[in-house]
C-alpha cells in the first residue's frame, strides 16, 4: 500500500498548490499526519517561548487523486486512524471559550493504555477523529490557513470524522489536492478548551469521485446520517449555513415543497456543534438515512 | 395517583404565583399538558388570523412541593410521557433559522401510528419530550413568559428531558412552584422551523428535595451525561454559560485545578444545542458520568 510521509506538509490551501504525491479511485493508501504542534511539544513543562509557530496545524499532501476535476465531488473514506501511544493537551491564556478565565499555559501529556488516555487516573476511552481534512478552495476563495474551517474543509475538527465515515468534497482543481492532519485521539464536541487530545496519526484512506456534481460544504457520512459541515464567524451564522443546505437537500432529494423538508428537518434534523474555538466555528446538520438516503440525496443534486 | 389536570395553566413563571396543586416528595403523580397552541389547531387549513396568540405555551401547575425552600434544590423525575394520536407542526413567514426564506404559513397534522409520526409517507419513531418546564425564578430576574428558557428552565426544548431523565432546578420560593407543558412527540435538536410535533400529553413525575445546595442552570440528568442547560442570546452566549458551569462542576466536583477541569472538559465533554429559535437559545453541555459521578457534582456544591 502506499504510504504517504508526514515530512510533505502544507500550512494553507490554496487554489494553486503543487501536488506531492498521486493516487487512483478506489485505491487504498496511508497518510501520515502529524500533530497540530509538529510534535514541538515533548515535555510537560516546556516554556511556549520555544515553540515555532510557523509550524502549527500542518497538513500532509496535497495529494493529486487522478481523474477528479473542477465540479466534481471527492468521496474520501477513511478506512482505519492509528494513533501513538500518547497525546497532549493543553491551555493557553485566553484562549477557548472561557478564554476569558485561562490565564496560564498549562500542558498534559497523556499516556494511552488499552485504547483509553490517563488523565489524572480517569480513563477515557478513545476516539481517534481527524481535525484537518480538505482540498484545494475556489481561485476567489482566496488562501486559507490550515488552521482554520471553510467551504473546502480545513480544520473542521469534527468528532465524526473517523474511521468508517466518508466525506465529500466539491472539487474546484485539477486532482482535487487533498491534505490531512491534526488527528485527535479524543474530543468532545466544541473542543472548548483550544485542543483536543492532539497527536501524530497514520490514516488509511480510499478515495472516489462523482462526476458532474457539486456541493457547497463538505458533507460526513456515518452509518445513520449525512451531515452537512458549515463554518461561520458565529455558532449562530454556521447554523444558518448548516440549516439552509440541509433543507435544500431534503426538498430536492425527497421532491418536497421548501416548508414540508423545514419542517421535515425541524422534526428529525439534529445540529450538533462541531468545534467553537477555530478562527471560524463549524457546525453540523445531521439529516438521518432513514428520512433521507445518501443516494437519493444526491440525485438531487441539479 | 394525583392527576393534576390541564386546565389549571400559566403563561409565564414569576416569583409570586399562586400554587394550584400540591405534592409531597417522593409521591408518583401525573400532570396532563397541553400543546403549545392549546389545541386550537385541528385543521391544516385554519387561518392563522383565528388563533388566540394569547393562549400560546400554557403551562400546567404551578405545583406545590412540600418540604422546599429557596436555597434547596428541586429534583424532578420523569417517570413517563404519554402523548395523543396526532400532531401539528408548521412554519410562519420569518420564524426559525431560516426565517428569511420562509414566506407562508403551512399546517401539517401528523397522524401516530405505532410510535411513528407519517410525514408524507415516511415513518418517523417518535421520542416524546417535554418543552417547557421551570419553576418560580427569582425576585431579581422579575417576570418570564413561558416560551423563554432562563435560569428558572422555562421553554428549554431540550429533546433529553424524556423519560428516564432527572431534572434539578434552583428553589427561589416555597414549593418551588413546578409548571410544565409543551410536550413535542419528536424535535430534532435546534427545532429549526420553530415547531416540533406539538401534542397534549400525560406525564407522570416524582420528585425529591436537595437540602441546601443550589445550582444557577437547570441540570438534565440521563443514563450517561449530567447536562448543563443554559440559554442566552444567542447560541455563542449560551455555550460560554454553559461551559463555565460545567467546567466548575469538574472542577470543584474531581478537586481538580481550573485548567486541569478546562482540559478534562475539552477532551470529554459535548455541546449540543437544544434549540435556536425561541426568544433565548438553549445549549447543554453534557458531562459524561463516567468523568464526574452525579454524586461527586453534588458534592462538590458549596
Amino acid at each position: 500500500m502506499k504510504v504517504i510521509k508526514g515530512d510533505k506538509v502544507i500550512y494553507k490551501f490554496t487554489h494553486e498548490m503543487e501536488y506531492r504525491d498521486k493516487v487512483k479511485p478506489n485505491e487504498r493508501f496511508i497518510v501520515e499526519t502529524n500533530d497540530c504542534f509538529f510534535q514541538q511539544v515533548q515535555d510537560e513543562d516546556m516554556p511556549m517561548s520555544k515553540l515555532d509557530y510557523d509550524c502549527l496545524n500542518p497538513a500532509t499532501g496535497p495529494i493529486y487523486v487522478e481523474g477528479a476535476e473542477p465540479g466534481d465531488i471527492l468521496k474520501v473514506k477513511i478506512i482505519d486512524i492509528e494513533v501513538e501511544d500518547k497525546g497532549v493537551t493543553m491551555t493557553f491564556p485566553n484562549e477557548g471559550v472561557l478564554g476569558d478565565q485561562a490565564t496560564q499555559t498549562k500542558v498534559r501529556i497523556l499516556p494511552i493504555e488499552d485504547g483509553h488516555a490517563i488523565f489524572h487516573g480517569i480513563k477515557i476511552p478513545i476516539s481517534p477523529m481527524v481535525g484537518v481534512i480538505g482540498v484545494a478552495p475556489t481561485k476567489e476563495d482566496g488562501e486559507w490557513p490550515t488552521a482554520t474551517p471553510w467551504k473546502h474543509g480545513g480544520n473542521m475538527d469534527t468528532t465524526d470524522i473517523k474511521a468508517g465515515s466518508t466525506l465529500y468534497f466539491p472539487v474546484h482543481q485539477e486532482g482535487a489536492l487533498l491534505a490531512l492532519g491534526d488527528c485527535h485521539a479524543i474530543m468532545g464536541d466544541g473542543e472548548i478548551c483550544f485542543t483536543g487530545l492532539e497527536i501524530p496519526g497514520k490514516v488509511t484512506l480510499e478515495v472516489d469521485l462523482i462526476k458532474n456534481k457539486t456541493i457547497k460544504w463538505p458533507l460526513v457520512e456515518t452509518e445513520d446520517y449525512i451531515m452537512v459541515n458549515a463554518s461561520g464567524d458565529t455558532v449562530d451564522d454556521a447554523i444558518y449555513e448548516a440549516s439552509s443546505e440541509a433543507v435544500n437537500f431534503l426538498k430536492n432529494g425527497l421532491n418536497f415543497e421548501w416548508e414540508d423538508a423545514y419542517m421535515l428537518a425541524s422534526l428529525t434534523m439534529d445540529l450538533r456543534i462541531s468545534q467553537v474555538v477555530d478562527p471560524k466555528m463549524t457546525v453540523r446538520a445531521c439529516i438521518p438515512k432513514n428520512v433521507l438516503s445518501t443516494e437519493d440525496l444526491l440525485k438531487g443534486i441539479k
